[in-house]
């Protein structure tokens, strides 16, 4: 018996440790795990394929929006990550070093990539001469290197996917334009593929990203109350192309700096999905990125019938969704809870009585309603329960937000909504960096963003009381 | 006029100067440039949307087979690349070292993978325990170094891209049976995908992959006779296993050593297309990796109806393969030498006349014939010419190798060949190393395979002419 069945282990809940719920979950549903080099990490086959399925949709919307594909080489020489002051201040300290080929010491060290604008602006420069080489609209979908000293699975490790983006323009207004239009696109991928909401905003200009004239990111609020920035686009005006001397010949015959934006999401959008969906039972997938979307799940299989219906039921349905079925001798329960965990949309369930009622039982992963539905009409009824199941995990996630995201008139309530209550806190600030320093070290929390959406608090500084007019989101974050 | 248009350039004739042809061509039709990281490209939207088909068909037939993909860290530490001895010899002085993170030295150095045997072996033994785990038939997309001191864009670069699968199994019957089906999926791809026809066989030991039992491989031969070996799949019996100590419990409750195969191929691919099709005009891409498969040109376009009809003919055409339509300002006769550069299979042409008879031309690429094809028939007609061209490819690539494969029967005749006969050489081979290293030294030829498909040229080495009874490819290689 020992050998025959693996248990499917308890994990620690929710409200007892987040912490550890999480990597429970991401260790007990097999989406990543650690190697003997600290911070990197094996995606595993269920956790690579919620990738590929993020990688497909999106990369679809960048091909929409009339982007192209191209690859980067993986290093960068120290003189050209040193081109622009802020890039290099920024990313220089959390770099990993090559500095032999072989047994040969190389005459300058390269970094391997921790992004990589510096790559793409000495390319734009030997291939973007005139107004007509341009826009460029490139993308990539590669991995990247940042030391990082503390690291936890999807959320920060020193290796990470990502795709980055990196575009150059004939004017400041075109780019600014791409700026937002992909910020869009990952609100839009969040909201309508993950079922994630996320607030739209600009960064303060402690947070921009080094090198960039303005930062937009998208910030999304976890199970615990913690802000998770989940995707950014960076708008770096012409100061790259004046770094790299990347010139071009204007239709009025001028030499002219083009402007530069950069824009990127990573493997941390699966850590998103984790915590902004997951619950005691392990992973809850948005219907759009799960790899499997539909198990079928046999029940009294040695019954006449049944693992033939199962198994025609599975064919039928494997051609409109991505369905599995699971034939194999563990217990049904022992299934239920397996693919819980896993966090499949749908299960479906075919034992001797539901056929005789030609019928079948689907349970919902996120909410457990139970559907009897009838074998005739389940092409109708399962697109319609995945549709169903996105739109109920994003009105939950919504309505958790909006539950969980307070109001801070002065500094002693802020202090004390930080305190007790984690979530997003709203809130006015007059501009003042001196301010945003004091909240985060007397309080916890970092401006997460100042949002598109824009609300009247007060028309004074939550920090100092001097008058302020724009309201900003704050939180304590990933 | 100097803006208005960029002209065609010529570039050098693949008989005046092969090598020089073959840049030339990697150049103009903008698949790849250098970047300031000396064997590091950088891969342009073109060339890179070649590697996308590639990967998205050959992914395809990997998944087919019962693949999963994973996703490896690209760090190895030094430690573990030296836990398999034949390894480390193999491919230790050929790695990039990262010595320093941020500003620390590593308490260990890690090499960037040259490939991934380690790490997977490594992962292997933290999810391998019982029969019940095995098989796993895991792949990955990625890029690795290796520090060559010569490079050559897509043949040989520091930083190439590839996939490498990796498997382990219960038993050797079935790991040698995998390495066997993953060989037979490459030469498939080849022949049925890329028109390129390739001689399946085995590697002598000498040829070996660093740490394998067996290296399999498919040879392909290149329009300067060259051979260029295209794909690689290696049984490595329980070597690894043992090294590593990855140890299942098998259904008698014994503990056993699983057996395990890799198996690559890489953004060389690309380069066996450019040397396999091209000529004198620039790139022939095979249909079913051409990033544009037909391009729709109109002739007159200032006429009436001609831009409205390309525009329509287009949008038919776009259904049904990936069409592109050239509305730019350039001369026909620009845009006709552009896109052969560019290797696009089929070129439309459309003018008043044509419009005026219900019909357009349709120009082959590969052999230049012109079809005159009924608007009324452009849906059935453009796929068989795109079946025809691919055949016609890969007959053509097939009657070239018939031509350049040349059979010797002693060293005199090798060697006459050899200097001055580009091809491959057919030749008998005693299986002793010492003919092999002198073949090598003397006349410049290495072994390419032993061939499934055996001939008897005679009982007597080529080389000592001692009893033998193998045939052997040998050639000049890449």
């Amino acid at each position: 018996m020992a050998e025959q069945k693996k248990m499917v282990e308890e994990i620690t809940s929710m409200d007892v440790d987040f912490a550890k719920w999480y990597t429970d979950v991401v260790k007990k549903a097999e989406l990543c795990e650690y190697t003997s080099v600290k911070g990197c990490m094996v995606l595993r086959p269920y956790g690579y394929a919620i990738w590929e399925n993020i990688q497909r949709i999106m990369d679809n919307m960048f091909k929409e929006t009339g982007h192209e594909n191209v690859c980067m080489p993986m290093f960068i020489p120290e003189s050209l990550l040193q081109k622009e002051k802020d890039h290099v201040e920024g990313f220089a300290p959390e770099v990993a070093w090559v500095t032999h080929g072989g047994n040969e010491e190389l005459e300058e060290r390269l970094c391997v990539r921790p992004t990589s604008e510096t790559l793409f602006c000495e390319h734009y420069k030997s291939i973007v001469h005139s107004y007509r080489d341009l826009p460029k609209l490139y993308n990539q979908w590669v991995s990247v290197v940042r030391w990082e000293k503390t690291t936890r699975p999807f959320l920060r490790t020193r290796e990470f996917w990502w795709q980055e983006g990196h575009t150059i323009h004939a004017t400041a207004e075109e780019a600014r334009e791409e700026t937002i239009r992909m910020l869009n696109v990952y609100a839009d991928f969040c909201e309508n593929v993950l079922a994630i909401p996320v607030v739209k905003g600009v960064k303060t200009e402690k947070e921009r990203f080094a090198g960039a004239e303005d930062t937009y990111t998208i910030e999304a609020l976890m199970h615990d109350g913690k802000a998770l920035q989940s995707g950014t686009s960076h708008y770096f005006g012409d100061g790259f192309a004046k770094a790299f001397g990347i010139q071009f010949q204007d239709k009025d015959n001028q030499l002219k700096y083009p402007y530069q934006t950069s824009w990127g999401t990573t493997t941390r959008l699966i850590g998103a999905i984790i915590m902004t969906h997951g619950d005691d039972n392990g992973l809850v997938l948005p219907p759009k990125v799960a790899p499997i979307q539909l198990v079928v799940i046999p029940v009294a299989s040695h019954k006449a019938g049944v693992t033939e219906t199962a198994q025609a039921i599975y064919a039928r349905l494997n051609k409109i969704c991505r369905a599995k079925i699971d034939n194999s001798d563990n217990s049904p329960g022992w299934k239920y809870a397996e693919y819980e965990m896993k966090g499949v949309p749908l299960r479906l369930e075919i034992g001797p009585r539901d056929i005789e009622n030609n019928q079948c039982v689907i349970v919902r992963r996120d909410t457990r309603e139970k559907y009897f539905v009838s074998l005739d009409e389940l092409e109708a009824k399962v697109p319609e329960l995945l549709d169903a199941v996105h739109n109920g995990m994003y009105e939950k996630a919504l309505a958790r937000r909006t539950e969980m995201t307070y109001t801070a008139h002065n500094f002693e309530e802020m202090k004390d909504i930080a305190d007790n209550k984690p979530g997003f806190i709203k809130a006015m600030w007059c501009g003042d960096r001196a301010c945003e320093d004091k909240l985060k070290e007397e309080i916890g929390v970092t401006s997460r963003c100042i949002p598109f959406e824009q609300e009247t608090i007060s028309d004074v500084c939550v920090c100092c009381g001097k008058k302020a007019d724009k309201m900003l989101y704050w939180g304590k974050a990933y």
